[in-house]
């Protein structure tokens, strides 16, 4: 698993952060980075994640990072803790680099891709010269993430930090006990779509069932389904909220042509338990 | 008209979607064309269209291929069909590409450039490995129009279609009926700028009549204006609503610093009738 | 002063307009420089200065322009005056490129660097074909920056115009008398932070003096500290606002994990009285 990833002969770097489009905070990062390489791809992600909302940033990066090039290089800032003793970090893990603070925002890439590196960026070297206690988006993160693109090694960053030591957010999965699944809400899409804590792996049987009885209790809602399900939003009829596999693979909750989230008054983190019924 | 239009060196591709921008949508669709076709030009037209609102979305492909180079590549996802029979399609028409669902998204295209070949993007081939039934933007519609970057012919997509039977919107452009002309709103927009469906071609007179007059019946509001008509934006000194040429050529409302849309209370769709008056 | 300023191999256009992203107009200007300039790295700073807020746009370009490369070429565009009198114009300035119209958008750039090159685009050859009286973002600097992208020297494009009678704005930077400084909100971030007008060179005595205290007239509001000052943002625990110098260099107000401009209640243009405490 330790084989040699090159970055991209033109590469990308995506950035991911809760700067909003307003300022000009996410043109400044990209500014540092064409002054050190100029023959890179920059690609947004998001940069709308609710400010310091760590979760959501972990979240967002895992629905999109297995869809990019081998060797792309993801700039993460979701950085309440600027200034404070939080590593900043680069890592080589699974086909990418990934580069930011040490405070969970890496938690879905540590559970699902061998690391074969992991470096603290100790290294001024490779910093901005004056680096400020607000801004690592450009003083820190930046600058390293343009010298990988240049083929700089990560060893060059800093010292090697054990993976088994980063911080790691409690994801919360969903937990299953033989029909009964209990997760909650990781995500209100654009659309008002509920993304739910629980994987479709987990519930191989979902539209195999005679029936699936999806609860929210905080709202005191029962969504019940019955055979035949559904086969696309678009065969959906009625202004019922239906389940589906969202395109990232977790149970999700949508209305045809409407917006979930708001009809039904759901948020982040409101658990749901889902039942299926075999008869 | 059947040249044969080759992707630029570079070729650009250009996304229009109702995703918006607080998800991973759109940058997914990204990381998987430059998976296929690294050396692209990657242009945002806006993800802010309504949720699948069709309309729109071909509005504003409409006010803004004709300033892309020859040879780009549209990538227009607003998608409520999903998932049904609708067929993902892909064009060349004029001088571009365009690729997205049949649902009317290419109206003002098929009205307003030759279609040199039009094909059902049928071949499994050019999509990724497992297609969803919710997200073709990133199964099906990316990944085609990254091969046509590489240089893949449309016909290896799949079957050609008859254009004739393509998805068409009512437009609804407007009616002159000698100096009156119906219309209706056709969109709003960041400024609050009322764009109407009267194009400039339909009122050549629009400036050379001794007065018009605008009158939106929804809202009981006339607006008359009598030579000499303004010359630009910043030489309304007045908080009343003025007439202009949209500069996407169609009769607009504007209110000099202000914001026409809120003021009036004008939204999509709403009747407006110009009236030109010779004495 | 008057170095050959050549633009990047691989130019670099950074756009700031007050386009907002829900219309394709941004996307238009991008579809008419990569017409004329198709090897050229496209920028957003922000699309979102409030419609018509020249003041607001000249602090975005203020804030970022130093970090991009020498060479890069910043077209600009809040322009409530479009299709008066006002000239538009391009500048050599500093290592830089400014595309814009002379209405005050670069003020900060003129007090800053030295202009090494002023010019009217007074010449029809690099506009579009047909130049409307709403869009010159489309028809003149859009067209002008993808043909200084392309190595046109400024004079091709227009007579040279007298710095000194480029319009500047009345930044309204703060004045220090003693230990008092009056200043005022020239900026609220996306986070609610507040920006001053008061810049970390006018105080440099600001955290090695016994106390500070920031008063908000309009507000009514009084923020004190003593000695010791916070080091960083993650080492306040309360909901106290609390000041610090801002990434831009200047004084800034925040709440830990909270938004300031909500919060007091303040916006562009709120007056700030700072007094420095020596006993």
């Amino acid at each position: 698993m330790s084989q040699i990833l090159s970055p991209l002969k033109r590469p990308v770097l995506a950035f991911l952060t809760d700067f909003g489009s307003t300022d000009s905070y996410v043109s400044i990062m990209k500014g540092v980075v064409l002054t050190i390489a100029a023959d890179t791809h920059l690609v947004d992600i998001t940069h709308d994640v609710p400010p310091q909302h760590i979760a959501t940033g972990a979240w967002h990066l895992a629905t999109c990072y297995r869809y990019f090039p081998a060797g792309t290089i993801f700039v993460c800032v979701v950085d309440p803790g600027v200034g404070s003793p939080r590593h900043p970090i680069a890592l080589r893990a699974g086909d990418w680099f990934f580069v930011g603070p040490d405070n969970g925002l890496f938690t879905y890439i540590l559970a699902e891709q061998s690391v074969h590196e992991a470096v603290i960026l100790a290294n001024p070297t490779y910093h901005l010269a004056n680096v400020s206690t607000t801004f690592h988006g450009r003083d820190v993160f930046s600058p390293v993430a343009a010298h990988i693109a240049r083929g700089i090694p990560l060893s060059e960053f800093g010292p090697p930090i054990d993976t088994a030591t980063l911080h790691r957010l409690d994801t919360g999965l969903s937990v299953r006990q033989g029909a009964e699944i209990a997760g909650h809400i990781v995500h209100t899409d654009h659309f008002g779509n509920l993304i739910t804590s629980i994987p479709f792996s987990q519930v191989p049987d979902l539209f195999t069932c005679a029936a699936i009885r999806l609860t929210l209790p905080t709202q005191g809602i029962t969504i019940t389904e019955r055979r035949p399900f559904f086969a696309a939003f678009s065969t959906q009829d009625t202004a019922s909220p239906f389940l589906y596999i969202g395109s990232s693979g977790y149970v999700a909750v949508a209305i045809q042509n409407g917006n979930a989230a708001q009809s039904l008054n759901v948020t982040y983190g409101d658990s749901v338990t889902l039942a299926l019924i075999e008869k």
